[in-house]
């Protein structure tokens, strides 16, 4: 069976985000006003070929931890999905 | 009121992901077998002040058209919350 794992990679909470820094100053250049903070993450789409979700999320937890999501400076959420 | 927006970008289907494809060599690299596509986008999360979600809904637009996302290559969806 085909699934499809979402995985959402975010810097953690207490971590300063450059990037999420560099956009905000972007938006007030723009004059976009009212937004008070922006953090900023990788999504990732997986389709997967398994035998059911639960492999199909282990998999997708191996390639998180090995391979998408810095442990020590960022956290990740899977879904999996048809 | 303080809302939250989720903004997902990711490249358009019809166009090449090198960025995806990358990460799909590292996978079969780590020996991680089943994993047959892979598209990589970015995550947003938007901390606005509005008087109302339709408001903020607006800003988050307005961002994501002016700065977060190219339309040329992307596309964008977004989530709104408290």
């Amino acid at each position: 069976m085909i699934f499809t794992a979402q995985i959402k990679v975010m810097p953690l909470k207490n971590l300063l985000d450059p990037q999420g820094k560099a956009v905000m100053g972007g938006l007030v250049n723009l004059g976009l006003t009212g937004v008070n903070d922006v953090r900023i993450g990788k999504y990732i789409e997986l389709t997967i070929e398994a035998e059911n979700e639960t492999i199909a999320k282990e998999k997708a937890e191996e390639a998180a931890k090995k391979l998408l999501a810095n442990a020590v400076m960022e956290m990740y959420e899977i879904q999996i999905g048809q």
